[in-house]
């Protein structure tokens, strides 16, 4: 289509209605429209993806973090036409239960990741309360006034898609978390001819992939980790050990393939990484021989230098595989000299104590351990600059909306958008809960911003955790509790029995004891000076505990006192 | 020295002595012998550095940390012979006081390093305690039975310094921190001459900084930093904010070259940089013209383009200048739409999650934000592998230990010295408090394990915060606390006073209050239960609170019951 039709079939949408379409990024801790987005036309919504994010590191006892999405829950007469999910990874579905509890609509998603949604809607009771449709990539899904056309996208687990969605108001791209790949393990490369068809087409706009904005040149092809996987194996006198994310099934096909070559099994260690190589085998998505995975027991009768074993724990998390194994904790393997481990991930930022601390844990096991940078047992799954803007001159959309990144690097892939030659005015850098409306002439503005940060879920309890409860952990946290009772009578004052002062995470018995026992006698004190009601007391308690603990440890335990009248 | 004399002169010392030269690396969190080293021959002891580390983030409530060297101060009739210190970032200076305080001894170190050292010292009320001796790079010190040939190093701090050291058993050479710079802001490269001048009269051992090991290729030169500099600040429009370390004085050189060059005057803020900067004035390591350093006032009145800002905080510290820019709690300034702050540093690890969501906040206010690897505005002041290599080509030691780093980086570091043609028997890649020996042939071995780790500084304490304190604040950082006190009376068990369940950390007191309420409610209905005493009621109640609130909530509270019988 050219650019005077495509003007003339806007005009004609324009009198067709005066309703813009709303894009709304949601939810996410810092990075923009990652987890969810919502495409609100009238009362009709199309919402894309449904993720969660892990907390930071100063957010105590936080187990995870969904979107906030009640801009959506309350608005009446809402009609949610589906829910597409463009990949199986935790920041695009791990928020699927509590979306479809408040706002029902069916799912849709490829093979792989329906599969593993399928597992998170069993674990929560609602697998057989939602439809959730699958198809592949390349399929039309019709959810009017949306039509979508889904294509193919790279990235680090298979089976991702992009999306053009057709509204009213013209034909948007989604990018989904991508790169271009020109060699992937699976050797399904991006959907480039789909993207170029769409910029002739025409694109009102562009929501694209911004995680590595700041990253020059193109992300290295999965495919250089064979070379790195070949030398490693090669060298290797003993046992393999190669930790990586569970969902990162074309590194299992990558380890099969050289541990094939090298005449080793696969034992394979962690629940998560287990079942995703035996759901991603029976969908056809890897191709192992039958005889390659062995069990725990087989591995442990088999000499060294013919065993392969894949954990969980790329990150350093306590529970996970690799770290039982460096901290030998493990109840079936341990570390031995002439091990080699690979880290075959990066660290997600905040990971980095935990990720260093684990490969110096192996090393004084006496395992040899490969990383990146020491060796390229890992690359990227997100395009880096090159990339982004090869996206841009595919797509060519009128309008840029850098999405999937914090705001450092929308701005940086802002900058690309300029130098590929998208005018200023039309690219929005926006936050989540920022409307964006685009107009039947294809103008985009930016609207009111709505409800749309995140929400805390920690144990039962959605929302309710907020951030004075955060504030109050960390006191607790810095300095540790002092809990001191007493009990004195009503009226006269006198003391009734022996105050107790107890301590926790603010000094250690044998040195806290003579401190501890100071703070009783200066509660006794206290109490036993004349006049004052127990509330008064209780103040005054606390006012010369306080002095004493300070003096003594320059330290400020968080200080709860109750003196009982009876 | 040829080295037919090289081992005529070690037989001579060995008949003179069988004593061998001791070294060990001593604390230090995870880096080997990076905070203080002490070589020893019979009860001479020679340290050097006296530095700290700063916590992780799990060590909740730590200030700091400081190396365990009570194996020195534990041996008795030791003679400490002098501290020198390399050079004057805190990791090598921070634990001054506390050496200083258990091992009285004479201070030696470079102009710079003195003057940084001084005030610490002064601050701890021990500058009239101890001799600071001041040096120039390149100076003999001689503390018999040790004898000194200091020599210069580039790093990022002015004035550090490499050492020789000779000793009975030969010579060894500590490079402490150190690149290869080829054009340093200061023009003062790294001393080539001296290191080969070592290689001709036969080293020992050689230990050298790990830091950057697992990195490929050459560190960038500080020069490249100009380049950026002069991009970024053409391109400015409105004011430019450099934040960097407050001890990176070639920095504040460079950003008030570009300041001049672009006719821009310099305010600095935040009290520890503006500090640094009088001091490397005064003693000539910064060469500013007259009037370019202007105060807070005066640059409020000055068009934005003709001003520049220092400020401290590029590790997102919450207290630093640049983060309380951040968040617009800054009481003299704030950012502007058109401000353009530069990052000029990189986040020490640990810090990634602080430094973004700094630059987030930046970018939230309007500001134009420049960090690498949006452009070269820092570069790391460790050398990479191929100037580690060069560094034992210009040695060539008969033994070598990696020092200066995790143990991955020390493993990293051995395996480029096997590549110059180290053999693997004379490398020692070992942990803090591992003595090395130097025997009088030239050989190395290994010896006993002392204690040489870490000790937490908290408040006053240094030392009494153990670990399972660490734990406990874990606990009650997870998931708060609830205190609940109750009275009954001794003999009858009758409940005396309302009991009284108090939650911090734990539930929002809109959505708690409730769940507390319930609370009561349970430790009235355990109390008024016939039978038991106080210490078995206290049992019934803790039982009965953990089921409650786990089955509301998910969570598990740490619980404080105290019952009185009164």
């Amino acid at each position: 289509m050219n650019a005077s039709r495509d003007s003339a079939r806007r005009a004609k949408q324009q009198t067709m209605s005066d309703t813009p379409l709303q894009v709304i990024p949601l939810g996410g801790l810092g990075e923009i429209g990652k987890n969810m987005m919502a495409f609100q036309y009238g009362k009709d919504v199309l919402i894309v993806d449904a993720g969660l994010m892990f907390p930071e590191n100063d957010m105590l006892g936080i187990d995870y973090i969904i979107p906030d999405f009640r801009y959506l829950t309350e608005q009446r007469g809402l009609r949610v036409r589906g829910i597409i999910i463009t990949h199986g990874h935790e920041d695009h579905t791990g928020a699927i239960q509590h979306v479809v509890s408040a706002l029902p609509a069916p799912i849709y998603a490829t093979p792989l990741t329906a599969g593993l949604l399928e597992v998170k809607l069993r674990q929560a009771r609602l697998l057989d309360r939602v439809a959730l449709n699958v198809f592949e990539a390349g399929d039309k899904i019709d959810l009017s006034p949306f039509g979508i056309e889904t294509f193919h996208v790279c990235h680090s687990i298979p089976d991702c898609v992009g999306l053009g969605i057709n509204t009213p108001m013209g034909l948007f791209v989604h990018t989904g978390d991508f790169k271009f790949d020109p060699t992937p393990v699976d050797r399904w490369v991006t959907d480039y001819a789909k993207l170029a068809s769409f910029s002739a087409r025409g694109v009102v706009a562009l929501f694209s992939d911004s995680t590595n904005a700041d990253r020059r040149g193109w992300t290295p092809s999965e495919s250089v980790i064979d070379g790195a996987f070949d030398r490693v194996f090669r060298a290797a006198k003993g046992r393999v050990v190669v930790s990586s994310f569970a969902s990162l099934i074309s590194r299992v096909q990558q380890v099969a393939w050289v541990s094939e070559r090298y005449g080793r099994k696969i034992a394979i260690f962690g629940t998560s990484m287990s079942e995703n190589v035996k759901m991603a085998t029976k969908l056809g998505y890897l191709d192992l021989p039958d005889d390659l995975i062995i069990s725990a027991d087989e591995a442990r009768y088999l000499p060294a230098d013919q065993v392969t074993l894949m954990v969980t724990g790329s990150q350093g998390e306590p529970s996970a595989v690799l770290n039982r194994l460096a901290t030998n904790r493990h109840n079936q393997l341990n570390i031995e000299t002439g091990d080699t481990v690979i880290i075959s991930a990066h660290p997600i930022p905040g990971n980095e104590e935990t990720v260093s601390r684990t490969i110096n844990r192996l090393f004084q096991r006496g395992a040899q351990v490969i990383y990146d940078p020491i060796d390229s047992v890992h690359v990227s799954g997100h395009a880096s600059q090159e990339e982004q803007k090869l996206m841009l001159n595919l797509v060519r959309p009128r309008n840029f909306v850098p999405v999937h990144g914090e705001l450092r690097h929308l701005k940086a892939h802002r900058e690309l958008a300029l130098q590929v030659g998208i005018s200023d005015e039309n690219i929005a850098v926006v936050e989540n809960g920022t409307k964006l409306l685009f107009h039947g002439d294809g103008r985009m503005t930016i609207g009111e911003r709505v409800p749309g940060g995140y929400v805390f879920v920690d144990g039962s309890s959605v929302g309710d955790v907020h951030p004075s409860v955060i504030r109050e952990r960390e006191t607790l946290g810095r300095d540790g509790v002092v809990v001191v009772t007493a009990v004195i009578e009503r009226g006269s004052g006198r003391v009734l029995c022996q105050p107790e002062v107890r301590a926790y995470g603010f000094v250690t018995s044998t040195t806290g004891n003579n401190l501890l026992e100071s703070g009783v006698q200066s509660v006794r004190r206290v109490l036993e000076q004349n006049g004052g009601n127990a509330s008064r007391k209780r103040d005054q308690v606390e006012d010369a505990l306080s002095k004493l603990f300070y003096n003594e440890t320059r330290r400020r335990p968080k200080l709860f006192v109750t003196i009982h009248e009876a």
